[in-house]
């Protein structure tokens, strides 16, 4: 436990500093909400020095099951640290509002329980996106070292993928994990030079930058990108929440080999071809249906579409009133971006393995005797690999649908309770309807809600299995 | 080909021959319809016969493709012949509800597109539920016989469960088959005499019997079993439909060895604990939100719940009006009964089999090194079969959400998409809300989308497989 201890003493110490740039932000604009920032800041700081100090004699080396329980616990205890801010600030947020919100930031998901953004400290506005923008990171760096690892849903598949040898760019862990992070600053950096450039204020843009990278979606204005009347930001929007949905290690490869190594791989060509497909059938339906020019038709289905399938979930039309659209939105919550990026959702990797599978299979029954091996980018996939997918899409079916009872259950209507609990799940943010569509705020929901939404998103996060090994007594009894 | 059409037309010969039950029924009643029935069974007969003289110099054994080939001709040509009564009638019926109402009845699906019902010619009526009751003997024998021998979707494992040679319980393919028939045939008796002795008219206890035990749901009245006052008949329907959603073998068993036989197999107890639970939850939850007495809302649930897990689709109240609870509606309609009975949808034993795959990987995570073999019935499952278990699951998924955004298209809302969508591909019958729900009717939606669900009814009765296997090249290529 020592090892496990020290490093979410570290964690949180880390946390503790970032609190330092919202505290400047309200001290520089006049602001008393610094004390906040001040407060929250030196609690975390404290015990995480404290964890720190008291484990310094810890065993150099995790067992599995410690990795386990390191991973979940951080993102347990991050979020509580990470609402500190939100319930001692004077905006009247009680525990349940701040769980949820910092939930919903560091899991990237982006719904959002609070109203009144535009009048909100700057600090505080700038506290959530940075919650998104440090989950981000530290979703691309668990989805490249940890799970890959622990062999989660598939995710092993990923593991020969970003220590491939024949490679040999950047071959050493840190090396990758500083070249990753390297990046993801340099592109929010870039990301939000285009959005100031683009028209928006450089405040704005620093947020929208932060939450844009980490595909989170939380927006400083309630109307999100709503609020925005410059044409051109939305396709500024689009070019980034792809840029995040896209494995990270391409770009350290794209950086030393030119830029057509990012079209030279399975998952990013499926992905965008996806995208493609997506957005065409959108435009047709919604230009066809509704009282909208082609363009806007395009741009609209274009944003929203993309702006769902890379799980950011800004939004800027109500497409719950695009009528029998709203059931492709629906589904393609559950498509997700590439791995390794900060994306969430299922990812596009586990389908392109699905449907190597079913071709395999398919085959296998008009020729019993024949050998149909499943294929992942032209190699083969081992069985064991096959199964650890199906197993993990077997999981997110039945959490979706238990999570969707459990709302139902609370009060909600039928709509509102499934694409809720995608929503969620999924960490994709905005749901379907007038509560928890695009035009609604989590805001009204009960308690009991909010909490059974903030367990999806970390379910989700933690790519369902991290969770669930925990509950098997198996897991406790040789701990 | 020649052994195929011979099949055909002999299939095409009963159907024909059926028709001589209604015919009599409307020529005993005064009624001159039963001249509908001369002429299409006329025709039926004589394109039958010509087949099988045709083809009377047939191969005696069928390829592997030549199988699939035959299993889904049937299922299409016998709803289109089924059809013909429902067009030539006088009642005004189009070729795509004639279709439409066929195709669910054969695939014992339950939707239907008539309405006035009760003042409908009692042969039309009879022929209904004949439709429904045969395509339940159909689905029992292709349960048994053929789909183990295609290996569709896990159910080779069932092909070890029905020729268990330890049991010896009738071991030839042909004593089984008719042990099966007499099973269903004199199930249907009792249940009829148990509608007649709760209170039925003799012609509504007849039909019902039929569409019970098929667990098809076809009734004679518009109100399904909502038409009835007697307290006790949703009684004798929830024993008859559950018995209808049991593995017919085991009835072979139980006269032989005692009924203690039937709960002597995994799968039953399951299914009958999962139906325990199921009501449990829903009459707490009805009984706590809506304006009901325990008994009422115990009696309702119970009622319902088991008509949609049997797959069976009666009504007795509009649960859509239930608010949140119709989300458990939605989700159960996936369950289905148990294999080699007549119930359609997923089916219980591949719910045992992923639970018993998810907790073997989540086993696997915390040792890797381990060995946890996936079980069904404490026997250990080959890997060959838990795959083409998860890959019927897939497939289940994505035809779900296919149909789902098909339907859309035509200009449905959300639930009524999702909800028929599913209600076809399960064979249920019954969807959410005012259109396909309880309450509703089918009648008033487009053409289109009718066809689209009668396709759907026979994708799913076809367990998914049969049909996409031959939308494959390497099908046609090598027949």
């Amino acid at each position: 436990m020592a090892r496990i201890l020290y490093v979410l003493g570290v964690l949180l110490v880390v946390l503790a500093c970032a609190e330092i740039v919202p505290l400047l932000s309200d001290l520089l604009s006049g602001n008393p909400d610094w004390m906040v920032f001040a407060v929250s800041g030196v609690l975390t700081l404290f015990l995480g020095i404290a964890m720190v100090l008291a484990n310094a004699n810890h065993p150099e080396r995790l067992t599995i099951r410690e990795a386990y329980l390191l991973t979940a616990l951080a993102w347990f205890i991050l979020p509580v640290f990470g609402a500190a801010p939100f319930f001692f600030s004077r905006e009247g947020i009680g525990i349940t509002d701040a769980v949820f919100e910092s939930v919903s930031g560091l899991t990237t998901t982006g719904s959002t329980v609070l109203t009144g953004l535009d009048t909100f400290p700057p600090g505080l506005l700038l506290w959530r996106s940075m919650l998104q923008w440090s989950g981000g990171i530290g979703i691309i760096v668990m989805g490249i070292a940890i799970l890959p690892l622990l062999r989660v849903g598939g995710m092993q598949l990923m593991k020969t993928e970003a220590s491939d040898t024949s490679d040999k760019v950047l071959p050493r862990a840190k090396e990758i994990a500083t070249g990753i992070g390297s990046a993801y600053a340099a592109l929010t950096f870039v990301c939000a030079l285009a959005y100031g450039f683009a028209g928006m204020g450089s405040f704005d843009a620093i947020n929208h930058a932060m939450t844009t990278m980490a595909t989170g979606g939380f927006s400083t204005h309630d109307d999100s990108f709503g609020y925005f009347n410059e044409p051109i930001l939305p396709w500024v929007a689009m070019i980034f929440m792809i840029l995040g949905a896209l494995p990270f290690v391409l770009y350290l490869k794209a950086v030393s080999r030119g830029p057509m190594r990012l079209l030279n791989n399975a998952q990013v060509r499926f992905f965008l071809l996806f995208c493609v497909a997506v957005i065409a059938v959108l435009t047709l339906w919604v230009w066809r249906t509704m009282p909208l020019s082609l363009f806007e038709a395009f741009s609209q289905s274009a944003f929203n579409a993309i702006s769902i399938v890379t799980t950011t979930g800004y939004t800027n039309a109500d497409y719950t009133l695009w009528g029998s659209a709203s059931v492709v939105f629906l589904i393609i919550t559950f498509a997700g971006g590439c791995s390794g990026s900060t994306a969430g959702s299922v990812k596009i990797f586990r389908y392109q393995l699905m449907l190597s599978f079913l071709k395999s299979q398919a085959n296998r029954l008009i020729h019993p005797h024949g050998v149909f091996p499943v294929t992942y980018d032209k190699r083969e996939v081992p069985s064991e690999i096959v199964l650890s997918v199906t197993a993990f899409l077997a999981l997110y079916l039945v959490s979706w649908f238990g999570l969707s009872v459990a709302l139902a259950f609370t009060g909600l209507g039928f709509q509102t309770s499934v694409s809720a609990a995608a929503a969620a799940l999924t960490n994709v943010g905005p749901g379907l309807g007038p509560i928890v569509g695009p035009g609604g705020n989590f805001s009204s929901l009960s308690d009991v809600a909010k909490w059974m939404l903030a367990g999806g998103m970390l379910l989700g996060r933690l790519e369902l299995f991290v969770l669930f090994v925990m509950v098997t007594p198996r897991f406790w009894r040789e701990l």
